[in-house]
């Protein structure tokens, strides 16, 4: 094998270009069976082999510096510079991250999981080169998908004005997760069929320089330019066309649902085990249903429209009511606030995670204007993503502190359900609605239909001394630990709160005459959060709180049953915390 | 005058060229008279007259719908759309705000003060009207330096693809509040050096059709080109070039300082009341005497550098050490984690409320990162700019609730100097500050010049029962309270505690020996912020909380001391409040 002699970029330097073909070659079967057995990202991986080992052939990392956008095409990468243990031997392929990761070699420079950012820290590397007086290449690898997000841009803007060395690689496979979407793909597609001569292009008039490569899984020809362009004077984009998962049948057919992909077997393509998300299902077949009769539901989705179910084929179905922006998480909630100002009734969804990029949109084009726009939160809990740049845990610190945003939290789907019909029924709030995360019930606990008096908690069970509030997806934490308590002879209250977003000071004032411990559960970091309202509410009275929740950090790939232990998230040790405080 | 028989748009329709003319000259009068009285935007409405009214002649507002980015060159819109008197008439200046605002007119359709947000919003409108099977014009008028902002850009890729009527009107007057920065302005330069003909067109290169107008201060020429885009069948921009300022000599000559302007001279240009920002200065020199020695500090800006004092005789000494992104906060926090990891030492300064557009990059592309970026927060205060748009009370939930960030609280101008010396000599941890805002004392109160060891507050009086933490601009609000108590025979202790982002435990746990009652004042939002964090802590022991702030809600053109006294944010009050929950 060629890689027996790849153990960093030095060893590739003398290949011949039948090596390096024999070398893809290679990697794209250590990548299948790794996928096939670990799962993770694919079809971006699959594209841009050819790209990784011509840079890596005429660059020199890690002085010379290669940013790579979302990160989520780093599988090559990572088995070129000295990692590709966990790529070749099944009992080390959980040795890395699935993206860039400083921590794990000099080679990469930045720890990235949301797109369209690699421009702009790249910027900042060529900047504090020029300030040191250094003369390395710094070069971004950024796909066609993530051009569209405002990051990505207001980089390239920058980068146009700058006066010294910056390569960026626009990695065109002609899809972002789905299908693209924008008027700048019009503006690619021409420079494709054009071979780069189209005048209809983004980078010249930012004020960048340009070359083009046809075939962008061609190491020969790739080489070829990045030869030209190395140490180049100025910032110059390298547009090369890839085939987003070449090399094996399946992804190659169907890029979407091969970007990233669970376990499956090799021969058929077939997932090992099939999982279907609930939520997902239930919101895509409940919006759907209700565009039949409601022509002004308009659904909005940033780039990941499977994450509320609507595949290509309910896209379809959908029309023009479905319209999917890209990846440009601004856009879609400042788009939906014109929507609802407009009289028709706009709907966003997307994970918690991908909100973060729209903190000023929600707060002043939506909340501001008090525009009755609905998102859909999906993914919020400490049980969904866990790899450090995909954290799900932050929303209500970021979300729940914005004036005049209703964020509701259902305790089951069918408390969901009745939600998502009253948001898009009323037009006196925006609504954000944090979506349940498995294992929640799926039915049950729906006490209501309307939510419009807002901020009052429902007491699902009377008791005394204890009063739990249970947070949408730790409602079934709060009534396990109510059952723990009542073994002790602790008949605790039982409250679904429901609104994130305000307090029911009637009832926790009722609170007051019999019960001395409040305590609340919510499944995300408790800085900023919703115990601390409670906290704050109680805090001159004689009533004890106590909150349960995640301390305010950076968790990387945790084990989710040993960090529910580590802040007492098990109903047994909630219990014991509770009557250690009472007793 | 003209302007008499003017009460709404539809009154322009019958009007001569003459009239126009005239028209125009009226309304820079009224603004010339009331800017010089009381104070606003200026250049941008100097020079959109024109351009106004020839929108007003051509299309059919409420009906057509216009959307005024960062709106605050909307002054001749609301002089024509029935609100000329607060132009006209000294006591009716304060009828309207600095803003497009629904609430005052139909004609008005967001509530708007960030920039980039036009395109977005309107497209919204555009397929609301699509999906309803209206057939009116939706037209976004969009300056060109807010053209760099990422939302702008996402929106105009969006717009790209949509296959209705969208009207873009670019406003290019050469300027952003400074001078425009980017490589796009390079191409829009072309385009007005050819005639709108050059091939470097952005918008082109995006999907959208493309006009010219050479001279958008020719409210003719502007009405054959409106006339002929009313009603189009697909998206375009009509790209005109207008004069910032344009009718007051003074404006036309310093377009940077005329952008904004108190209330002034109208024969000399002379401010009335001459103010100097000291922590814009003291920022301004401090930086750029460290910059003599210290070749690897990068001040950042997003098109504000007068935030912090760097004016452009001050950029021009920074050289390369300063840079300004044009509007594009995300890009400035992205590249100042690049600029960290590349060995510099990044500074980026901005006002709170525009921190909100990089609540993403801090936790992604920072903090994550743990990349020693500095950033200071000017204006954090509710004695700050007052309008709904521009509030600066949200930073610290934003903020605060993010890991690795240590934002730290100065309660003088000289703490503040001891920090961001501190931020800069160190490389442990990315640090914002939360400049002081005045009056805060600015010599005094630094206790130390190291700052490392996080989380470790200040006793600066050492009494019993009450302990007030006063975090920042409030410290001086806590010690006068602390004085209200002491007349009542409470000798409280008084605690600075430096930290926004993190608890000094140890401390507070000492104070449960002989205090009763922990009291924290914090000059913003209480929901989400540092008072809470306090309640938490102390909410399962016998220590009682109550924390000094502002209810969550968004305020507009409050006065100040009133607000001051609703929320007990006066010595007197605050004593009392504090009284009653100890007696």
């Amino acid at each position: 094998m060629i890689l027996d002699r790849i153990n960093g970029p030095k060893n590739l330097k003398t290949l011949s270009a039948s090596e390096r073909k024999e070398l893809a070659q290679e990697i794209r079967q250590a990548m299948l069976k790794r996928a096939s057995i670990h799962g993770g990202h694919f079809g971006p991986d699959f594209g841009i082999v050819e790209a990784t080992i011509a840079l890596h052939t005429v660059f020199d990392s890690p002085k010379d510096k290669i940013v790579w956008d979302v990160s989520h095409q780093v599988y090559p990468h990572k088995i070129l510079t000295g990692r590709k243990q966990a790529y070749l031997e099944e009992e080390h392929y959980d040795d890395v991250s699935g993206y860039s990761n400083p921590a794990e070699s000099e080679h990469d420079f930045f720890e990235v999981g949301h797109t369209s950012t690699s421009i702009s820290l790249a910027s900042g590397l060529a900047m504090a080169r020029d300030l040191r007086g250094g003369h390395e290449n710094i070069i971004a690898v950024i796909g066609d998908g993530s051009m569209s997000g405002g990051e990505a841009l207001e980089g390239l803007d920058t980068v146009g004005e700058m006066g010294t060395n910056m390569i960026i690689v626009l990695n065109d496979n002609q899809m972002s997760i789905a299908e693209v979407h924008g008027g700048m793909y019009k503006g690619f597609d021409e420079l494709r069929r054009t071979g780069g001569k189209s005048e209809h292009n983004l980078f010249r008039a930012m004020g960048l320089d340009y070359r083009f490569v046809a075939d962008g899984n061609d190491s020969e020809a790739l080489i070829k330019v990045f030869r030209e362009v190395k140490d180049i004077d100025h910032p110059v984009v390298v547009h090369i066309v890839t085939q987003k998962g070449k090399g094996y049948k399946f992804a190659e057919e169907d890029k979407e649902s091969w970007h990233w992909h669970m376990p499956f077997d090799i021969e058929t393509g077939e997932v090992k085990h099939p999982y279907v998300d609930e939520a997902a299902e239930l919101t895509a077949t409940y919006l759907l249903d209700r565009m039949k009769t409601d022509k002004k539901l308009a659904v909005l989705t940033a780039a990941t429209p499977s994450s509320f179910g609507f595949t290509s084929e309910r896209r379809k179905q959908a029309g023009k009511q479905f319209i999917d922006v890209g990846i440009a998480e601004e856009q879609a909630v400042a788009m939906a606030s014109g929507l609802a100002k407009g009289g028709a009734r706009p709907v966003f969804g997307d994970y918690a995670t991908f909100f973060q990029r729209t903190y000023d949109q929600i707060s002043q084009d939506v909340c501001i204007n008090n525009n009755p726009a609905v998102f859909l939160v999906f993914g919020a809990s400490m049980y969904s993503m866990n790899d450090v740049t995909h954290l799900c845990i932050f929303d209500i610190p970021m979300m729940a502190n914005i004036p005049n945003l209703v964020y509701l939290a259902p305790v089951s789907l069918a408390e969901y359900k009745a939600m998502l019909a009253w948001a898009l029924d009323q037009t006196e709030h925006p609504v954000a609605i944090r979506v349940p995360v498995l294992p929640v019930p799926s039915e049950g606990r729906v006490i209501r239909t309307d939510y419009s008096q807002l901020n009052t908690y429902e007491v699902t069970r009377r008791g005394e001394e204890v009063a739990i509030l249970g947070l949408g997806n730790f409602y079934g934490l709060a009534e396990q630990t109510a059952a723990e308590l009542e073994k002790k002879g602790i008949h605790a209250t039982i409250i679904n709160p429901t609104y994130i977003t305000g307090l029911d000071t009637d009832l926790l004032e009722s609170l007051k005459k019999d019960h001395r411990l409040v305590v609340t559960m919510e499944d995300g970091v408790l800085d900023g959060g919703f115990g601390e309202k409670i906290a704050r509410f109680y805090g001159s009275s004689d009533m004890k709180t106590c909150a349960f929740g995640l301390e305010k950090k950076f968790y990387d790939r945790y084990d989710y049953e040993k960090l529910a232990e580590e802040y007492n998230l098990k109903p047994e040790l909630a219990a014991k915390k509770i009557l250690d405080l009472i007793k």
